[in-house]
């Protein structure tokens, strides 16, 4: 008992079928049910990749093999030598006959989460105790598209020649120069978690490495308690040489579209598990610039005068006019961080852009200012002391090319791949302010 | 002057070859060197991808395009149209003869550290302007190696089937009962730098995933000052359920030597620019038990004890004998955490491995314990409280199947990888104790 021994899995749950009929397969996964009759047990085992149903008949199995499927129980861990017997009348057209199981490890019950129940329960309960709730197919089929979400945004990277790199997530002063940062005892030292890689790779473009790209945790000491903030992100970030914001935004569509193919030739059964309507966009996105923005949302009636941030209200009106996936463009200078290049026509708009989905912004970018000069002032004239900023700013000093990026909130464009409302249900282990465990 | 308007790079200097005698090019990049004479200028470009050689007399261009490059500083950032002309004598069969050259950023002199310098500097010196640092062809070769190891080593992980997974670096509580965790303020709470995502992975098998990856960062609060120590790490993690230990060490084989033979294949011209005597490793690596290490140490003069985990002074006795890679397996049980499982007759050694590389550890593995009992027994036994614990060990007591994995350092796999002997040369932006900045 409990030992796996020489025994390896044959199959997934998904890859018998039955042409396999007569075949000897070993399977290992957990009790999804069990049923027990007079002299016939049913066993429905789960694992990563589906359901497989295991008949036990008392005259077929030794005597030892039917009393331990007896005594299963629940989520128990098991491994099932057998045989794959073709049968019309099963579910899937077979059934699995053990002809020797093995118990890897036992659960407790009552289960404080049943993994099998169809109504989950509440949001926090299901976080408590999230190793439960991730054996759910559906919990999983968010986190395996996921997955294939950051295989697919890498794939499309490294296609177009961009190197990555590892930014320290330890960091001396703030980003942006705001107050939104976690400090850290750093032996003698202060030091704060990282906000964003920004500086840093704009850093990387003064090194002539001329595309690179970061997926990484950022760290934002927002209060806010809201259905698509977390203290604690995934963000994908790149940063580009010799372009403009026109060309980010290309690569960002290519990225984006690049998802959505990928996702949907390669998780086709996750799709279905999560019931979603799966629509691959166009390869380019709408834009519509900050002002015609602000006037469909004045024209629904909401309060916003030019020059401010879109509250959410505007989004809101905004997202219902434009629907999936588009452009805000030409932002107003004083809503976006000093770095942001303004036009050289009209210095109160700036070459920034946010890719939003409907009411959502997933995604910021824009090309930056280059020139040493245009960047201390502007620092100045946020209000911010230039002597904070030295070693970026020293970059700016010997060879900064023109250049420009984004950041894609990987949590959140998993909401929108996964049709979910609530970024939790998008992170193994979500961080805000309230929670801290597991 | 500064704009890059509707110019876009066709080539990078590596591109281009003397076939392509009299097509236009448009090439971006840093002005690495300059040299006119009274009616002839030669100029190099240096780009990620190489050098390239221009030529400008003042016969053949405008007086304009002759003037701006005579006034060309090394490092000023710049852009040529030019066109292609094959010549026997120049240094790669052809050179540019630029139409227009434009200036995109001027780079101040005298620059504190010059990239076209043979002999570089103190490596402090060299950190402190990372920027300039990284533009000499022999850094940037370390990290597209780099970049290279993750790609081929996510390419490795997910072909054989495996999940990435993203856990928080914001934790309540120290993965192993250590004290060398970075203390945050997390809004009224402390929290601390996850040091591992052990736990995690670990939470991750109970839930089903059955093989997942982490490639993320790591954060030590240790003091000391080594070469091949820092303070936030890079660490390639995967666990995997329902194996053992050999099987985990099977996977790092598989994952090592796809690196080693994806680079060779991907990187040669960055090989060659380090000189790397570039051996691809046999499928599988040498093993030696703790036991067979210490005798070989104790053989070398070395003093060691049974039971000990292995000196600096052990760890060189054992490189010099076993050279490349190895495994050492079969450890003390004291000498490894409390979630290792201990050899079922023996329980003073367990199921842990070290991957080796000479004298230098790159990963730790084991199979884990999968038992709530012994788990706790463990964890007492060792002097720490089983209440602390409490969310990772409810994993435990619903189902938690056998499992193993292991851990591997990308900075330190990078130093092997590209031969360096400080782990600071393989990290952008290093962290150590003095280190904070840039």
């Amino acid at each position: 008992m409990y030992i796996i021994a020489d025994w390896r899995r044959t199959h997934y749950s998904e890859q018998v079928i039955p042409e396999m009929d007569g075949q000897e397969v070993i399977l290992m996964g957990w009790v999804h049910s069990i049923r027990a009759l007079g002299k016939l047990a049913f066993i429905i085992l789960r694992d990563r990749e589906g359901l497989i149903q295991m008949v036990v008949p008392k005259q077929k199995v030794d005597e030892e093999t039917f009393e331990l499927a007896k005594k299963l129980g629940k989520e128990d861990v098991i491994t099932i030598r057998g045989k794959v017997v073709a049968n019309e009348k099963a579910p899937k057209g077979f059934e699995v006959i053990p002809m020797e199981i093995r118990i890897l490890n036992k659960a407790d019950a009552p289960l404080p989460l049943d993994p099998s129940e169809k109504v989950p329960a509440e949001i926090d309960t299901r976080l408590d105790r999230r190793f439960l709730d991730i054996r759910r197919p559906k919990i999983q089929a968010i986190f395996k598209i996921r997955s294939e979400m950051l295989k697919s945004i890498r794939k499309t990277f490294s296609e177009e020649g961009f190197i990555e790199v590892n930014t320290p997530k330890l960091v001396a002063s703030a980003t942006e120069g705001g107050t939104e940062l976690f400090p850290i005892s750093y032996f003698e030292k202060e030091a704060f978690l990282g906000q964003s890689p920004q500086l840093y790779k704009q850093m990387m473009m003064a090194g002539g490495f001329d595309k690179v790209f970061e997926i990484a945790q950022i760290f934002r000491a927002e209060e806010h308690n809201t259905r698509r903030h977390l203290n604690e992100a995934i963000s994908i970030d790149t940063e580009m040489s010799f372009v403009n914001e026109k060309d980010a935004m290309a690569m960002l569509e290519k990225v984006v579209h690049n998802c959505y193919t990928d996702i949907e030739y390669n998780r086709p059964s996750e799709i279905e598990t999560l019931e979603l309507n799966f629509e691959i966009p166009e390869k380019t996105f709408p834009k519509v610039t900050y002002s015609e923005a602000v006037d469909v949302a004045v024209s629904k009636g909401v309060e916003i005068e030019w020059g401010e941030d879109l509250s959410r209200a505007a989004e809101k009106a905004i997202g219902d006019e434009m629907g999936g996936l588009y452009f805000i463009t030409e932002w107003p200078t004083q809503t976006r961080p000093f770095y942001t290049l303004p036009d050289e026509n009209d210095n109160k708009i700036c070459k920034a852009f946010d890719l939003m989905y409907k009411e959502l912004e997933i995604s910021s970018g824009a090309q930056r200012i280059h020139k040493y000069d245009s960047l201390v002032q502007n620092i100045a004239k946020r209000g911010m002391n230039p002597d904070s900023f030295e070693t970026y700013l020293e970059a700016f000093r010997y060879g900064m090319p023109p250049h420009a990026g984004w950041g894609l909130g990987a949590d959140r464009f998993t909401m929108i791949l996964t049709n979910q409302e609530n970024i939790r249900e998008c992170v193994l282990f979500p961080r805000d302010r309230q929670r801290l465990t597991p």
